[in-house]
């Protein structure tokens, strides 16, 4: 019996990933002059991890990351109004407007009449208050999270705080490693909904085999999945 | 009668401003050639204040805060190794060892014996989580809360989550505007104990004329003054 449901939030509910790839793309352009497209995506991957411990995640450190990658990348040879374009390309991507995924406010609108809902994202702080305050949803939401990271032990806490069995709860996201794998490990149920783009973070080549893991296409399927599993 | 120590962390538990401090003097080093001292300075605060908002406090914001003002300020003349040796400062900076300031260690031993503690702390959320976790003080406060900014409205949303009275608490720091004024207008103690150096927007002019206020030199001096206050 699934008694509460908890959604990840870049991704699943709003636009996220896409901007991040849509800034490293231009990042490319700036750097074409200077190295070849894989090795500026490489690169920049390679950073991104190196600096994870001291940044977290989140569009301020992936701007700095973005920064070290090109002054290296060009070998010093990056001009400061080009550098220029890359803080303001963080800002942009800070400021840019809330854009929720097709169906999310209905489907969130109607799981919230007959779940508890749980927010779990990750993520700067700030940032993630800022959107979930843009995003119109805070208030069908009656837990809202923002962990340093979505590991085992992240969701444990979460869960044991709130006094409720992972096993009787469905997390629903488009990362299979963060969102996925650590409520099937705790026994809980994992619903994958794949965005048409995945940061390198989240990538993950198979899918888990658990009857306790679903994959939809849609958020608009999930009332029915609940529905179903619930025997109602 | 005070029942609650509530306790500002950055300058007031561990040293921080120092460090931004020793950041900006190094930038006004780098820029030098380019632009006077007071220039730099003003530049830089002048895009802190206008970036908060998209940035929010802490280092990572402040890094490229340095940036985009070294790059305006230079009229984009700076050099990317200069650009690449302020992404470093910024990382020296998160990544610095942690420093309690003196007679911390034993003083939040000791009011922890007599009072539940709450550390009232702004910044970036992972920032200050690393920090409370390198402080070794963490055991010692009964709550923890990271706001994004220190007003009436955040500290009336504090008190009120975890049910107790402003009137019953003591807010003590080395922020007049941030520790020491919301407290007083909510009707609660103000203890003042100033850091060497302060921050451009912690600055304020004058000390409040309050009974409920009072100014420390030195942490140490904290429970002999709650044990008057309580009459002890």
């Amino acid at each position: 019996m699934i008694k509460v449901v908890a959604l990840d939030a870049d991704d699943t509910l709003w636009h996220s990933e896409s901007r991040f790839q849509q800034t490293q793309a231009r990042l490319s352009e700036i750097l074409d002059q200077y190295a070849p497209h894989d090795q500026v995506q490489a690169h920049l991957h390679e950073l991104e991890v190196r600096n994870i411990k001291l940044f977290g995640f989140g569009i301020k450190g992936f701007t700095l990351s973005m920064i070290e990658a090109a002054i290296e990348i060009s070998q010093g040879r990056i001009t400061a109004p080009e550098i220029h374009e890359i803080v303001m390309m963080g800002k942009a991507m800070l400021d840019a407007p809330m854009e929720l995924l097709d169906g999310v406010a209905e489907t969130v609108g109607l799981l919230a009449k007959d779940y508890p809902l749980f927010m779990i994202t990750k993520g700067d702080h700030m940032d993630q208050y800022n959107k979930i305050g843009n995003s119109g949803l805070a208030d069908h939401f009656t837990q809202i999270e923002v962990v340093m990271n979505k590991d085992v032990a992240a969701y444990r806490e979460v869960f044991s705080r709130h006094d409720v069995n992972a096993e009787q709860i469905m997390m629903v996201g488009n990362s299979i490693p963060s969102d996925i794998l650590p409520i099937l490990e705790l026994g809980g149920h994992g619903v994958y909904i794949p965005y048409h783009v995945t940061a390198s973070f989240e990538r993950h080549e198979t899918e888990p085999e658990s009857p306790r893991y679903r994959r939809l296409s849609r958020i608009q399927e999930l009332p029915a999945l609940l529905q179903k599993l619930n025997g109602g």
